[in-house]
Order: C-alpha cells, then structure tokens, then sequence
C-alpha cells in the first residue's frame, strides 16, 4: 500500500493506552478500550477502531465523558443484568456488559446485559464475537444519535442503530454478521455529491418527504434506514431492546460523541449470550455449522463474486494478515495518533 | 368488499377445526392450529391464514404431514427446550414451541425453545405476539425450503426464513415485525411477467449470475435475500438458530409442504421469550414504550404516507375491524374452505 506504514498491534495498543491514561484512564480500562477499538482495525473496520480515538479524547478532556466512572450492577434474574456504566468510554461499558452476560450464560446457559449511561462504542461485532469465542451465540444491539427517519416519516429518530450477530464456526473463523441498520450515511452522500453521483434509491428523502437520488436535495432531507420498512422496523426493535427495555435513552435522545455538550450522551446496549449446547452437544452443534458453511462454500459464485463467504469470513482472513504484519495506517493517521499525545509510536524501541 | 362475504371467526374456527378433524388431527390440537392460521387472517396477511389449510390437508392425507405426532421435549437447562415435533402440522409445533418458551419465562425470566421435526407454520409473527401478550418480547426464527441464493451464490440455500420480532407496547397493540428475509418470490415475478412490468433490483439473478430486472430472465435465475449482504446474513443467522442449533433440517435442506414426498420437510424453529420486568419494572418499560410510539407517530408523515405507524399497527386495526365483522373472504376462499370437507361453513347456524 502506498504511504501507508504497518503498525504491530502491541504498537498501537500501547500507543491507545498511554493516550487515554494521559487523560485519567486506569490503564486495566485503557487497555480494554484499546483492545475492543483495535479488534476493529484488525477486521478492516478502521473507521470504528483507533481512528475513534479522538472523539473520545476530546470528550474526556471536556469531561463529556468520564474517565473513571462508577460501575453499578443490578440483577433481577441470576442471567439478567442492567449495567449503569456512569458515562464511561462506550468500548468499556460494552466490553464489561459482555462480560457479564458470558459470564452468566456460563453458569446458567444464557447471560443478558442491559447497558446504560454508555457512549459510542465502536464495532458492534466485536462483542458479539466474545460470545462467540466462549462457545455462546452473541447478540448485540445498541442505540446511537438520530440520523434517519422511521420509514414513513421525514424527521429523524433512528440512529446507526447497529445489531450484531455472531456464532461460533468450528474449525472455520467465528461468523459475525454486523450491520448498521440506517442505509448509506451523509458522509457518503456528501462523497456523491463530489463526484457527481447519484445515490441510490432508498437512501434519503429529500426536503419534500419524497424519495430522491440527488445528492444535494437528499443532504436537505434525511436518511433513511436500510430496506425500507423492514430495515425501519429492526432500527426500532434495537431502539427498544438498547433503550426502551435498559433504561437508557430512546427515541432519537441519544448524543452523539459529538454533541454531548449539555448531558450525557445517554446511549444503550443490549447484550444477549447464549451457550449452543443449551441445545445441542457442542460437538453436534461444531458437526453442524462446519457442515452449513461447506454447503454455503460449494455453491457456484456469482458474476463479480470470487467465493461465496458468510459474514466474518473475509474480515477474519483480513485479521489474520494484520494480527501477522501490522494495521497498516497512512501517515496523515499516524501523525493524526501521534497528535492525540501517545508518543510511543515514535520509540517503537519502547515496547 | 365485491364478491366477498365476512365470515366471523367462530365460524371460521369451526370450520377449520371440521376439516383438520376430517383427517385424524385430536379436536384440541385443530384448535391451536385454527387459532394460529386465522390470528394471520385476521392480521390481514391471508397468504398465511387459513389458505394454508388446502395444503395442509393434502399433506395429512397422504401422511407427509402426522395427525397425531408423538411431541417429546427435552431440557438442558431450566429455560431452554428442545421439542421434536414428530412430523406435526408446523403451527402445532409452533404454539407448543412458544408456549414452552413463555411456560419458561413466567418461571425464569427467560425461555427458549429449538423445534425439530416441524413443517410450514404460517406467519411468523403469530407465536412471536404470544410473547408480547405474556409481557415478554418475543423472537422467532424458521427456517424453510431453500428459494433463494446467498449474498454471492447463483443457487438457492436460503429460505424465506422468517424472522419476527414482537415487544409488549402498553396500551398500543403489541409491536410486531414479522418479515420474510428473502426478497420478494417467484409468484410476484411471475405477475410482473404477465404484467409487463420489471421487477426491482435486488429481487434475483438472470441464468448469467448477473442482477437482473427483467421477470423472465430473473425466472430462469435464482431469487435474492432481500437488502444484499445484510438480509443475506440475517437469512443465514435464521437457518443457523432455527436448524444448525436445534438439530432440525439446515442448509437447504429442509423441503417445502408441497415437496415432501420421499422424506420430512424437517423445519425447524426457534423461539425466545424473556420478560420486559427482567430488566425494568414492568410499568416503567410501558410508561418508555408508550413515549416511544407516541415520538414516532408525532413525526410528519413522508409523501405518500397518512399516518407514521410502527410494525403491527396497521395490522392491529385490520384485526379489530375483523374481529368485530369478520374476516372478508371471497366466494372462491370460501367454496376452496368447503371443498375440504369442514361443511360447517353451509350451515353457519349451527355455531
């Protein structure tokens, strides 16, 4: 890749440490949201790894966000748990949510975390993934500031709103489905804009409530979430099981990182951990999944398609280059890491 | 409505109640299957209702489907059941399923059940709001005959595979999303071919494994998950929780109603109920759900939209309006009802 350099993980999770401990993290939470962000760059999601971690400094030196916040756990079921994570760094408040629920589904077979008073959290996959590393199915829905409009509507209530899935593989990497459910983002509709393109239909309704292509009018209107009603209608349910059902923000009152000025950003996690052999013999279920993803391997791929993958899949092989040689970063990130004040980039001798 | 008449439902109960028993199905168990084929009349969604029964009873008489299925549970955790439904009419097993599930969260919070042995169960979202009237949301996955390709793929692995998803909403009706994971199906192709019309992007692949608009080419393809890569994930995730896990049919696998001839159809199910009060008093949940709908329906409606409504809305007044005059069938539904044999139509002042 050209002006890009390869950064080793120990690299960059030492770097992401030192800069959140600069601003009042305990290193052991440093060293979890270091983790959980760089779980995405090594899946390819850069966009929701270490590249976050300057919204989330700027929020913790204007105390947006707190630093060291207080953890309270209460449970009205031995596998049910709510989490008030005290307006912490959103990749701790899921990491310990997840936690708690493998930990639960390891005594009874099933865990769920409710998580409020979080923040952005970066990868919605990556907690699925701890579940399903513990030989759980991992599920993991999660609220975020209102960019899209319910279908139907023209104002606004529904945010990234992801939903993540995933489940144990066997000898194959663990399948995680992880999806936004808003369609597009102004980001890339700005991106048309500037090339002259047209978006695609079912992205954005333009000042006049009406579906539009147009770039410009759709930077008027709003977004939409994905697949019309359907899409619509899981952006809601993770609204309802992230903030209606934890106690957290709803309904388009989620802040983003960004605009957080006057309260807490309010977001929720649901996370929900269930053990495959509640049903199954681990190794039938094992037997089984390997024997689903064959089938999924051996079907005749379509134009434009090299294989036919299931969700993970690439992002894994992805990882496995990166976990052996380095995220690679351009330079403009680096400097952009440097920045933020970690300093061990430039001694790589240091680690 | 021209040419129909509104069949109330205790006639129409009766009368499927008549035309199960006709072929060895126990009175108590035609009953839960009337109820669950008519709650979807009454929804409105008649391709789900009672129009199942015609294939329904093929299948009993030439025992693809079992009358009197042996049912056996069993339990690896309090909370989580495995029903192997003996070949049974699928929203027999379907009701029995959830009503494991919800049997397990009056005690625990929490229930889930895996249905093997199953076969077509109508709409989704029936035993879904089986949940949602325990004060508990509901989730089901079903796995069904493969019509359509993986995200990729030129041939089908897929089935309509429903997912649905139903939460309690206060004094609202019960939100229920209940969604086919594939992107419309061959019949709908097959009326845009005759009339004229193109069929959507998305919808399928020509013979080429090329996208195609064109219903004739799209005929001699293969159909879509619906929404690419993300509902071609969900669809796979449903195969995988209704079949991989619960020991039932996956992968293609599983037949169709009509195409059971040599072997089960084998779907599988699977069905989770947790209470709302697992993670906030019940009246503080309804108190957030009730001001969840209440900010969306406050949105301004799109063009073309009179009202924002959320997934069950619509459906709840089409159930009152049938509930209180009956359900609208043409005279052609109703001699089709006749000829299976339930006779008590002839005569409705026999109920």
């Amino acid at each position: 890749m050209n002006g890009t350099r390869r950064i080793s993980v120990a690299l960059a999770r030492n770097t992401a440490i030192d800069i959140l401990v600069a601003r009042g993290v305990p290193a052991v939470d440093a060293g979890k949201v270091a983790d959980a962000l760089i779980a995405a760059d090594l899946r390819g999601i850069d966009t929701h790894g270490l590249a976050c971690l300057k919204d989330y400094v700027l929020a913790l030196e204007e105390n947006r966000i707190a630093a060291t916040p207080k953890f309270l756990v209460d449970e009205r079921f031995p596998w049910a748990s709510r989490l008030d994570a005290g307006n912490s760094l959103g990749p701790l408040a899921a990491w310990e949510g997840m936690t708690l629920a493998v930990a639960a589904a390891e005594r009874f077979g099933i865990g769920a975390t409710g998580v409020i008073r979080s923040n952005h959290f970066g990868a919605a996959g990556v907690y699925a993934a701890m579940a399903a590393e513990r030989g759980c199915i991992g599920i993991v829905a999660a609220n975020a500031s209102a960019v899209a409009a319910p279908h139907g509507a023209t104002q606004p209530m529904l945010g990234t709103n992801p939903l993540a899935i995933a489940a144990p593989a066997g000898r194959f990497a663990p399948l995680i489905l992880d999806m936004a459910t808003s369609e597009g983002s102004r980001k890339k509709v700005r991106k048309a804009l500037e090339d002259g393109r047209e978006i695609p239909s079912g992205w954005a309704l333009g000042p006049d409530g009406k579906p539009t292509t147009d770039p410009a009018q759709a930077l008027k209107g709003v977004m939409l979430p994905f697949a019309g009603a359907k899409g619509s209608g899981l952006s809601l349910i993770v609204d309802i099981l992230a903030g209606v059902l934890t106690g957290a923000e709803f309904g388009g009152r989620v802040l983003s990182v960004m605009t957080n000025q006057e309260r807490e950003s309010g977001n929720g996690h649901f996370m929900l951990a269930f053990k495959v052999s509640a049903f199954l013999e681990e190794t039938a279920y094992t037997r089984r999944i390997e024997e689903e993803i064959e089938r999924l391997h051996a079907l005749p791929p379509a134009t434009g398609f090299d294989a036919v993958t299931y969700p993970g899949e690439r992002s894994a092989h992805v990882r496995a280059d990166r976990l052996a040689l380095g995220i690679p970063m351009t330079e403009a990130r680096i400097e952009a890491l440097v920045a933020l004040g970690g300093g061990r980039l430039r001694t790589p001798a240091a680690i």
